[in-house]
């Protein structure tokens, strides 16, 4: 079984560090892992964020362990140069559409949210977001209106089995869940969101157990401050899903610990082919310090290890070992706590 | 000078007569209201959401107060018919093109957030949200990809003088507070954002004093979570305008408090041409019970006061006197109380 990790900017490569020990001290047996240059880093040292070899050892891999992209320096490069195209890339290279992001608060940490603790405390959701379509990857551009003046486009679209494709992913998720489902949109303003609504509806027959809400996405921003805690799967599109995606990760106190899979249609041998990554981003500003705190990114190697690999119970004792590590009082600066990346390293090992 | 009522649908009637009270019982010469039927209510009385005699009054006053639109009957009906349209048409048709939302906690009303009450009694922020652009305008429609497959799709696009316009709108508006101003795009992902940026660093330039940062729509999300407090104005396009401000909203506790204005280009008078409405919807599930905050619309009323007639001192008092009958507890069930619509009105019209 092949694992690439790809560190990519930033923070990156410190937190993937920890997350590699982490697998390594599991003592699987037939696990390979490699490293190949991604974002800011491989276009500084190949020319390009996205590097053939690398596109290559992650699609021939089982499951991609990725750090994060993002690097000032970059900003002005021309935008198929900049460090974000390589994680749009390879999402849509390798056809990952599938992001899950669970979001729930740890037990005892529910005073670290800028929500109060019984309003933070009741979250355990999971996004569902979709990664291949949407404004993302629509024709784009500059182009020079009647009366002269400069404009900038983007068109927006979704296609009916792009959204049936997500949509699935979404009511299996469901199942497996409290069997509730709210489905975000802007019917009421644009058509890509009204074939995503009556696309979902037509799913929906194949999963009557699974009760199915549509909601408009400035309410779902409202309901995601005022009661997070209503929620258990939500659906969207990749547009919308970033946005609520990262307001419903902040409302769990700290990105610091959120991970997140970007699934793609292949099976592997023992699960489905896919990405995972912490939700956090590069973090230039305290990278190469030893600061970070990597618990996002092992997260994210025990996510890999459940969907990519089919290792369910080892996913579980990585899991168990960070949520010990948290609950004996060991936190990263995000927590107001102390601890250093290999410092939390040690201590999940050590509890592993 | 003429105030033009358009009540509209489920709760919009009843608090917007609360409103028209309220300026009535300022005593002011020379004001003269006139009512006009909007919405899903206008539908089903003259077959259109926004007939022309309604379009016409509201375009020939110097102000016009708005309750809501929205019934659930309009659902099904062609988009053009739908009472959504009412509201986006007299936007487009009167270039209303500057939404301006304050969010402040009221005194005493920090516990009514699902914040944290330390990080809600911090929120002082003004959202200028762009109301004419943005893929609300776009094209739209749905096509047929090469596959046979069924598409939606709606063009999102900004021009130069689109951003431009609005930007000098939230770069004044930066001016008469704490001179902060944070822009919020998807600069990393949307070309229509990278010249929504590039316009507003050109603008920047005329307003030395106000210092400009930019934010990514998910980072913005995750801030006004963390720490929405450190906000002062934030200026962006149509669509992460409606979710970023509906999102602040909820952060100060309840929307049954919060007013919007809606400004033009037109001078009136004495001051700007605006439409005036509560953040709040037409709440169908409360309509015709008398159980609606009026609060968001009185207060809505208070700006039109300000911004179109130039009477600020006739809003501040109108202001004053919401304040004191929070204070003095009277509250509506959307902050735990027990007080009706008439009730809420009354309470506020003997604190003029
Ligand atoms: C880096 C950026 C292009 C990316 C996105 O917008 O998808 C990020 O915000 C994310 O959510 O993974
Ligand atoms: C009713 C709807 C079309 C409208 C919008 O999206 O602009 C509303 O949500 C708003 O924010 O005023």
């Amino acid at each position: 079984m092949k694992i690439a990790v790809l560190p990519g900017d930033g923070i990156g490569p410190e937190v993937t560090r920890e997350a590699v020990r982490v697998i390594e001290a599991l003592g699987l047996p037939d696990i390979e892992m490699k490293e190949a240059p991604v974002g800011g880093a491989a276009y500084k040292a190949y020319g390009h964020p996205l590097p053939p070899e690398t596109l290559e050892i992650a699609s021939l891999s089982d499951g991609i362990l990725f750090g994060a992209v993002g690097d000032p320096d970059c900003d002005s490069l021309e935008r198929h140069l900049r460090p974000e195209q390589a994680i749009l890339g390879l999402r849509k290279a390798l056809t990952l559409f599938a992001n899950l992001r669970p979001a729930k608060v740890f037990a005892g940490l529910e005073s670290h949210s800028a929500l109060r603790p019984e309003v933070a405390g009741a979250i355990d959701m999971v996004i569902v977001r979709e990664l291949n379509g949407d404004v993302y990857f629509g024709e784009k551009g500059f182009r020079t209106a009647a009366n002269g003046d400069r404009e900038g486009y983007d068109v927006m679209s979704y296609s009916e089995s792009e959204v049936r494709r997500i949509a699935h992913v979404a009511f299996r998720t469901a199942m497996g869940r409290a069997r509730r489902l709210c489905s975000v949109d802007k019917a009421n303003v644009l058509e890509t969101s009204q074939l995503w609504r009556d696309v979902v509806i037509e799913v929906a027959k194949e999963y009557p157990e699974v009760a199915l809400e549509h909601m408009y996405v400035d309410n779902a921003a409202m309901q995601l401050v005022r009661a997070p805690g209503k929620f258990d799967v939500v659906l969207t599109g990749n547009l919308f899903g970033d946005i609520l995606s990262d307001q419903a990760s902040m409302c769990v106190g700290s990105i610091g610990l959120l991970a997140s899979a970007s699934l793609g249609e292949r099976q592997t041998a023992h699960g489905t082919f896919g990405l995972y990554e912490p939700i956090h981003g590069s973090a230039p500003d305290i990278a190469g310090q030893g600061l970070a705190n990597p618990m996002a990114t092992i997260l994210s190697a025990a996510m890999l290890l459940r969907h990519s690999l089919g290792l369910a119970s080892q996913a579980d004792r990585v899991e168990a070992a960070v949520a010990k590590t948290l609950a004996d009082g060991v936190l990263g600066r995000d927590l107001g706590g102390t601890a250093g990346t290999t410092e939390i390293g040690d201590a999940v090992l050590a509890r592993l």
